[in-house]
């Protein structure tokens, strides 16, 4: 009798990432931004924690063969303490067991000094067992250190920031050694995807909402990963995205979250059938661009 | 018979700090960065959540007199979940109950899209019942309205940050239209300061370990508040920061946290009195030079 010895791999973002993009050949992302506002009624249980759980195992339910990976806003659990992060801690559980070739992402949005990104470190990679987070860049390359010493979680730094005044300090034009005078979000681009990537780990963060900026990232960053929110609600396209694919036609996360899992069931659809319905289009409306 | 109608005060940051600088006669803020691996042996309970308050609780009993704020930072409580937050809502509970006068900051260094901020200040605002939160500047003051909106609470402003790798964007040059060619620290705090400051509950972050950036911060701002981390453990000294003061002398929340909540004991002393004793040294370091 042969017996098969599973090898066990180390489980690594960026090459889960990749696999998952070519395996179930999608971009999509969906984001778990459960606003317990906008939850449909059927989904409310007696506890917050019973209510986002609830919904979220249906959003994945409905849309687990069209994604590359899922990204839950911490912001719309952690409001809720102990239930809100017992019920994202229980969601990314859900989609490791039963979708171990789904990454996912933790947007928190993250930045302190080293010595405080460590426990914040600790959060997402040990206690919530996110595969990626996202960072903030304002403190600099050595305060995120912490992030970056991961080298199986991806750091995914936010560069240039899906919302309307995000030109306020990102536009502004500094001297940068090897670019020379650029806006700000390309000096950032360039030092994360150059000087912090000692590990191959980093990812940046460039919305859909601003198509000519994630052209330059992609010139800056060659084939890295750009996780690109903004598709949907906030106004970003799927043609919008895709002139910015890297030479593999990858290399992007497309997130859509309100867009998708607020979705309106139109006729005679149920809640599952319109989340279901909004992803496929998204999915689709990439792809056909690639 | 008379009777004394006690007509309710709105609790509002930037009174309340103002007033407690004045009557308390002190600008230290203690930093209530409670990390679990060095809390002495001592304070250690059954649960997480038990060790974090009893060492929390001897903390604001060995300092109270002493500061005119506290400043918890919610990454040593959140990587411990519901168990950390619960226990940090209890500590900011104990403060307001027992010394109502003694403003609370939530150092959490947020920014998301404006979407995403209206959970994060709901969980800051409402849930934990801070009085002040400090937020990242680098999606721009669009992004962070929801925060700037809460007129009664504290937006205290990423500026010029305590590490040592600080400078990497914020020293960058560019063109401010009022300030001329300024390194980006200087236009984000002219903006937060101007700009954003529509409710007058707008503050900065600038670290001890910038003595000269903070005085040029100084003259942007005028009498504003300006918290100041980055004394003792990070190197930032009282003979550093007392030259930025404002036109009354005040201005300044001088935040020590390593330094005081980790002292350690001389000779007979228990752990409270290292702890007293250390407080009331950077105390009074501050005021002698003020």
């Amino acid at each position: 009798m042969s017996s098969t010895i599973k090898i066990p791999q180390e489980r690594n973002f960026n090459n889960l990432l990749e696999q998952r993009q070519i395996s179930a050949n999608t971009l999509l992302c969906v984001g778990l931004d459960s606003d317990l506002e906008k939850i449909p009624a059927q989904f409310k249980q007696a506890s917050v924690r019973g209510t986002l759980q609830q919904f979220n195992e249906s959003i994945i339910n409905a849309t687990s063969d069209l994604v590359c990976a899922y990204k839950p806003n911490i912001a719309f659990y952690e409001e809720y303490a102990g239930e809100g992060l017992e019920a994202l801690k229980w969601t990314i559980d859900l989609i490791r067991e039963r979708h171990e070739d789904i990454p996912i992402i933790l947007d928190a949005k993250r930045a302190d000094i080293g010595n405080t990104n460590l426990p914040y470190a600790r959060m997402a990679f040990d206690l919530l067992c996110a595969d990626a987070i996202t960072v903030n860049p304002y403190l600099g390359g050595e305060a995120i250190q912490p992030f970056l010493d991961r080298k199986n979680n991806g750091v995914i730094v936010l560069c240039r920031t899906s919302n309307p005044g995000a030109k306020e300090f990102q536009d502004q034009t500094v001297r940068h050694p090897q670019l020379g005078l650029v806006p700000l979000y390309q000096a950032v681009c360039y030092q994360a995807s150059h000087e912090w990537n000692k590990n191959g780990n980093v990812s940046l963060v460039v919305g859909a909402t601003y198509p000519e900026e994630l052209i330059k990232v992609r010139e800056i960053v060659g084939n890295m990963q750009i996780l690109v929110p903004g598709l949907g609600a906030q106004g970003g396209k799927p043609e919008d995205i895709v002139r910015a694919l890297d030479a593999n036609k990858r290399g992007i996360i497309a997130n859509n979250a309100r867009g998708i899992i607020f979705a309106k069931p139109q006729g005679k659809e149920t809640f599952d059938q319109a989340v279901r319905r909004e992803a496929t289009k998204w999915k689709d409306a990439i792809n056909a661009n690639r």
